[in-house]
């Protein structure tokens, strides 16, 4: 889209995911006669793809929405709750194969945490994936 | 493409553009070696997919050109023109469902008026728009 | 910055915000090693310069901050309302010379009255425009 | 600016070229709530620098505007004419302390040509770059 | 992914061209929560899509990984070696329907004579180029 | 800069950075023509400027290159050493009025490990963490 005001791109983002859209993400790009435009990308289950694109219709300044099907591998997550000594943090766990390849804190909780302890966000979230680490190896 | 002078890209895009490509980006790429690539793409009806790949290849330095096939949903548009104070201008008009959702005044009109007249282009935007919708709401 | 989780790059900009910076924005920067780096911008008051500067220390990876002097011309601006067929809502109104240049609904009525009317953000937006531009042109 | 047409904003680039602007660019920048915002940087003469900046706020949504003061290091230049077997083209020959650093065809008759003959831009520069390097390496 | 290190993406992106990818780039894209992430795209043989994609697991942050199939089409390339005044130099030179349509010169060979002799790179590369065009038009 | 083709982009940040720049970036910037520029910006200590731009002017495309004085605040930095089980790995420890704020490991030793004993880079980078985490807090 080149003609589409920022701020309603922000709006638009926020409300596709609300409404269930997996996930969205702009990309700038460049457009004929120097326009910075956005391309509004949105991952959705093909049962949604009608209703998210109505919505993309009307509250953009689209007049086309391109369609694609691809298949997707998701690795298998579990959550697990740490205390840290700020508050319990919840840590997503994903495994591939049966082994861990990735942890990561829960970004609300580590902002929470953040806000009411007065603390760096990034220490939060270092404390809470020490706290994960610990448990495994004793 | 990671060895294109941008010069070129400029002119690829818009020279693709006349030849009958729908549209025409290009994103910004992060490549190896800390290039700052650039990815082209564009969209085209099936007929002119050959066409348009050799105008890639003999324009730009790129050795391949992938393609993927797409469905795409478009509104119905049809075109209204107002009578501002400045002139004619004409609007696209676009709808889903038999409701508007979009009108979008036509950017050459409004350029050629904003410099005939000595005003901000997004000022004879906004009066184009204002005369449709006043034609809207009496 | 090339070493920051971008959850982290999120949270800052928004702590800085509310911690007095006039603006804070972020720019993708390509880095030496194929690094998608972010350089980290803030626009501030001098007698805030320091206390920001501790905040991004204590918040992200970075290791130094570069710190330069503008001037800056700002535009007189006032506030006025309008009452649409949904809601009241703030426009922001900008003048340079006596002369209006800019006139922008603000976010968060338009935000707020687009969810409880169930209206596009977009159209909330432009009908509030359309009754300042009424108010102006009798 | 986080609420601009991306259409004005090519067109405010092209409109400051012209009335003087040493050089336009556009920076895409990540701002609060998610929104795609422009960075519009010019390069101006000093005493262009009011009447310029008046030009942005006309025609843009921004509310302010920084300046700071730079100095500029530029090469020596000189334009010479070299005459392909499609025609001919200048080249802008740029030199530091004497050596020449730069040889840059001058892109508005690379793209009259290139049009006029059906050939490739990337070939109608290359040839007059050749045809400037032949000229030195007898 | 909103969530990875810089710092890894450069060295994720290395790993993936060892490891047999024909081409890897990343995006710098806008997500929710004002974050920057990065989309990491990479085109792989049919045959190498499991195991480049068990790498992206294992040394990236993303919990889900999409995959698509595009046909590609390539050009004709051949190698051929010129002798410059620092040293030999190849150029890839790939052709469409038996015309030449581009003509590259090796970076590393550029990059080792650059050093070597000191001379700019752009220059070794120019240098290259008319060794081979000379080597055509007699 | 609008024409130079980007391998000499990745090659030139290369370059700079062995020849005493303290910091080189690029940002990727939209021109006039709808030309993907470069804006290429590097950090300099004051002694090293005039030889710095001299490079830049040899290697680049650019005719002219911008200078501003800018004051930076650093953090006090010391290098420790962990012993994970698989090697040792530096830090880089930063801190500000006596409180660490960044610990950083050192890339290139995270690397080296990740090569050598085949586990995911984050992984090592992780472990060097933890080893310096757990140095503090017994």
């Amino acid at each position: 889209m080149d003609d589409l005001n920022p701020q309603v791109f922000g709006y638009v983002m926020d409300r596709l995911l609300q409404e269930g859209a997996l996930d969205v993400f702009g990309i700038p790009v460049q457009m004929k006669k120097s326009r910075p435009g956005m391309l509004l990308t949105i991952l959705v289950k093909p049962e949604d793809a009608a209703r998210l694109t109505e919505i993309i219709f009307s509250e953009t300044t689209t007049l086309g929405v391109r369609r694609r099907d691809e298949s997707r591998q998701v690795l298998a997550r579990k959550w697990i709750t740490v205390t840290t000594k700020w508050g319990d943090v919840r840590l997503k766990i994903a495994s591939m194969n049966g082994t861990v390849t990735n942890y990561a804190p829960e970004y609300d909780d580590c902002k929470r945490i953040a806000a009411e302890h007065q603390v760096p966000l990034k220490d939060v979230m270092q404390e809470a994936v020490q706290h994960y680490l610990r448990g495994i190896v004793k």
